[in-house]
């Protein structure tokens, strides 16, 4: 099987999310052409999950694809942006089309599943990786950074945490937690009402302490976190909840109560950092050159 | 250094290219946020480079850079896109900062010739390659794309090919060839001549033959090619400048003449494939998998 028929056989797989209302020119051409609804502005982020770091190689391809999609959407949904296109760079070991379909429909599942369009991408030979270019929108002048929260502001996260992380300390043994892991969901659901109320945001991909960390220092303030009142995904510990990552909730900060379902774990206050029970804490989490 | 810090360093050597007039939102937080010109669609294509495939992992870091931002603007060429912005994922073997700034120093000056603003990335540990999503714009309705010649143009490239394939078969042991393959310029100055004039255009990656074969089978017709027309870069050969690739030139149709350099090197008729010399040939050029 050659590049070109390999190519033909991940678009088959993308299937109807290869097209799109916003969509002009998908897979095919030099580039996509994609229309910008009327009003909104571009919201873009880049992310590269390489086997044997951001997940097991061996892992069924179905499970890698959607994973991969939802991590990088995450960070539209810290932007409260919906997703608009999606390019999708992989790079294969092998020319293996069963493989790269099932990788494909995974990928698919989770650009059905939040709205997303796959607009196009690239296949290159080398060590197994996948870098997805995911883009959403916002009505101009709305989009959620992570420089907005204010002293009086309270701090949310938008789910329980920790579960992906003890699915990764576990090897994958327990089945009950492996969804964590391997079937996150980018918060992108939560776009509109995220707008409305929330200050800034930052999704947890790293650990909640040192994402609050990143959230603190681009707003300017410390955030005061109560570890109880953390919630912690059942299975999981609260260490893996405070300082384990890849669990894709989002943490934000609103001074009025959010229109959707979300735990309070702290406040805003003057100063720098975070405090964890009062206690100074560095930016534990996940660090690639670390 | 850790991930932060190299991060830090990276950016800076992004200079002033990571802000533009059309960037809202930069490097740094979650997603970059820009605004399109008004009237103007958006044109999105993504390139992995992978080291000891696209490109000798010892090479001098800021070539690798430029040429991995021009190799991936070249597809906004393709389409007659101005470029607007990129986001680059890079994965690095170690956290070396020098390499790193001389890297994204390479990055700057090919975007900083190009217009192109770099919006944001991510940084993963691994083997070494760049993915980079490329996002340029057009007015609406306009791009030129691969489906569009029809029989009675005229077949053009934009300049002498053959030079990067050669300089690749040599070794780099010829400097006056080298800065074909390490300094392409990606033809987006052309965009709005090319606009302008051409009913389909590709650009010349995987080598001419099939290239023009790619270009062929989208508008359904054949092209007839002259292998004497073809302009070979000096120190090359016919044959680089046939089925080499890496040279970035744009081969497009025109029903007229276009008003910027550019050498007629065929016409379209009816039929399909591609035909050199009144020969059938068949796709050759460069595939992964092969």
């Amino acid at each position: 099987m050659n590049e070109f028929e390999l190519i033909d056989v991940i678009v088959a797989g993308f299937g109807d999310t290869a097209t799109g209302r916003w969509l002009d020119v998908g897979p095919g051409d030099d580039a996509s052409v994609s229309t910008l609804p009327p009003g909104t502005q571009l919201v873009s982020s880049i992310d590269t999950l390489v086997a044997g770091r951001h997940f097991p190689g061996d892992a069924d391809p179905a499970d890698i694809g959607f994973r991969a999609m939802m991590v990088s959407l995450s960070d539209l949904a810290a932007m409260g942006a919906e997703p608009h296109i999606v390019l999708v760079a992989l790079t294969l070991e092998t020319a293996d089309p069963a493989w790269a379909s099932a990788l494909a429909g995974g990928m698919a599942e989770a650009a059905r599943q939040t709205g997303a369009t796959i607009a196009g991408g690239n296949l290159s030979r080398g060590r197994l990786s996948l870098s997805m270019s995911v883009h959403g929108v916002v009505p101009a002048g709305t989009a959620v950074l992570r420089s907005g929260a204010r002293p009086g502001d309270l701090v949310y996260v938008t789910g329980a945490l920790g579960g992906a992380a003890a699915a990764l300390e576990n090897g994958f043994a327990k089945d009950d937690l492996n969804a964590c892991f391997f079937r996150p969901a980018a918060r992108v659901d939560l776009a509109p009402a995220l707008r409305a109320v929330a200050s800034a945001a930052i999704d947890v991909s790293d650990g909640l302490l040192q994402d609050a960390g990143h959230l603190a220092a681009a707003s300017g303030v410390c955030l005061e976190i109560a570890s109880a009142r953390v919630p912690v995904q059942a299975g999981a510990q609260r260490h893996h909840a405070l300082q384990g990552g890849d669990d894709y909730e989002l943490c934000f900060t609103a001074g009025s109560p959010p229109g959707f379902p979300a735990v309070c774990i702290g406040r805003v206050v003057d100063g720098s950092g975070v405090l964890l029970d009062g206690e100074p804490v560095a930016n534990s989490g996940y660090q690639h050159f670390a």
